[in-house]
């Protein structure tokens, strides 16, 4: 059993290497939930939807996100009605967020309502929000206070990040089965994800932290900064004005408390000593997801390390 | 200033004549909202929405409801998701029935809600739900006790229905508005709409009827019913299965007590002495609306003798 921490993209592209080289019920996938939102009296699950789309074959290949081929008609009729319509919702889209929407409200817990979704959509890893309590990120930034859809949709995270608040992550609890996948895991694999806004939330959920020092499984981490960059969205300044320094050794520190292993691209060779004073061990290998093969192949190098760590 | 009693399709067709000869803002409509329903968490107005988008020249002219060239992709994708989707909702019309939920959730009035709405699709008559309050009918009938919509649209009307169950209105309040534009009007018409199910559940608010009853305005009704059949619906076999008789006479009986007017087709010339002797004015007309032309033609027949009347 391996089990991922995810954020949204990156994460989604990891899993889909890894779904293919091993059974997909080996795997359990715990998704950030900061930033979920309301949008049109809906509740969306951005990053849990990204995931489950990329698993079920249905995601847009062109965006990462939402459904391929679908159309945008309710959206442009709310547009009109006068709504804020900078978060694109698809009508198919729509669809899963009125079913969640409704089984939150019949006071279904958030997991539950992803687990139909999954068996709906055909997914067969097991995908567990962090926490079935609200927790949304709070960034503050040189615009202000924003929450995480303002800062990253409507202000194309252009304004620089000087911190990123959790507090309210303060009074959730873990989702059922979230500690459980984690202590008993083979194998546990943070996915290159922005460490401070995907996975940041989810190590603020109380109790996730400390079951990842004191899982007996190896703990590993792949790096989302690649030569000092981010491949996607802004992880890489998001570092900078936070004062830690856009390096994947920024990363390594950030999960020092409870990483064993962390992978650094070929790119980044030169920062393994850097990372190894740490205390914890290095792979560096090709990390950039730009095929399946690429996927797999990076899926394959983790679960061969997590084996021999074993 | 002029006030219609409707219910959906055929009232909406009465309207699109009336606010083709008179100024729109002269007209005020007040709606049955008993056959409300929830779908998919959605508060859906059905009567409410096909007056609005057929004064708004939106309307779907192949079916009467919806709006035309809409889509149903988030509805296909739902019953994918295991929702019943017998009830149609298209992408755009979705996005009416989002922002009604979200804003009644928000505490607003429906009234309120519909006016925006209105205002958003340009559309300048007054459309006033006949209450604030839910107060949905309940049909007692062949094959059990029903919901509007499920006897309505799942059983296509089949069922015979043996009783009209308005009891839910007991406890509403007219709409703010609605007691004023009946008081206040220069004539009140009542579309020709089901007298059961589109009508009586207006005239079941209380106060409402006593309002009718209690105007200086003539009020005047167009039959719904035919040579003894509802041009479309089930209002024949609803009068037959509570044994009123398919007749306009049947329908006349049922607003004696507060209509001075009651028009006749010409096809019905026939029974105009036995309306009269229930202490009516008749008028025969043409009053199947099958073109622009019939619409207005029959809309002025009615402003006219409204005039004499005062």
């Amino acid at each position: 059993m391996i089990t991922v921490l995810a954020g949204g993209i990156g994460a989604a592209k990891f899993l889909e290497g890894l779904a293919a080289i091993l059974p997909p019920e080996q795997i359990t996938v715990i998704v950030n939930t900061g930033d979920d939102a309301e949008f049109h009296g809906l509740h969306v699950s951005p990053d849990i939807d990204t995931i489950m789309y990329t698993l079920a074959g249905v995601v847009n290949r062109e965006t990462g996100w939402g459904i391929a081929g679908d159309t945008f008609q309710a959206l442009e009729a709310l547009r009109r009605l006068g709504a804020e319509t900078w978060f694109q919702l698809g009508d198919q889209d729509l669809a899963t967020h009125l079913h969640r929407t409704r089984r939150l409200r019949q006071g279904a817990p958030l997991g539950d309502v992803i687990s139909e979704l999954c068996q709906r959509y055909g997914v067969r890893c097991r995908i567990l929000p962090m926490s079935n309590d609200p927790a949304p990120t709070r960034l503050r930034t040189s615009a202000g206070e924003l929450s995480f859809q303002e800062y990253f949709v409507t202000l194309r995270q252009q304004p620089e990040v000087l911190e990123v608040d959790l507090s309210a992550a303060e009074d959730s609890q873990p989702a059922p089965g979230v500690i459980e996948a984690i202590i008993n895991a083979q194998g546990v694999i943070v996915a290159p994800s922005n460490p401070m806004i995907s996975i940041g939330p989810i190590l603020a959920v109380p109790g996730i932290r400390d079951a990842l020092r004191n899982t007996p499984a190896p703990v590993a981490a792949i790096s989302p900064i690649i030569g000092g960059k981010a491949l996607k969205g802004p992880a890489d300044r998001m570092l900078q004005s936070l004062g830690l320094g856009a390096s994947a050794v920024s990363v390594a520190e950030l999960y020092r408390d409870f990483l064993d292993v962390f992978v650094l691209d070929d790119q980044d060779t030169a920062l393994q000593p850097e990372v190894e004073r740490n205390g914890m061990k290095v792979i560096v290998t090709q990390t950039i997801m730009s095929s399946a093969h690429a996927k797999q192949s990076l899926a394959r190098t983790m679960i061969e390390f997590i084996q021999v760590m074993r």
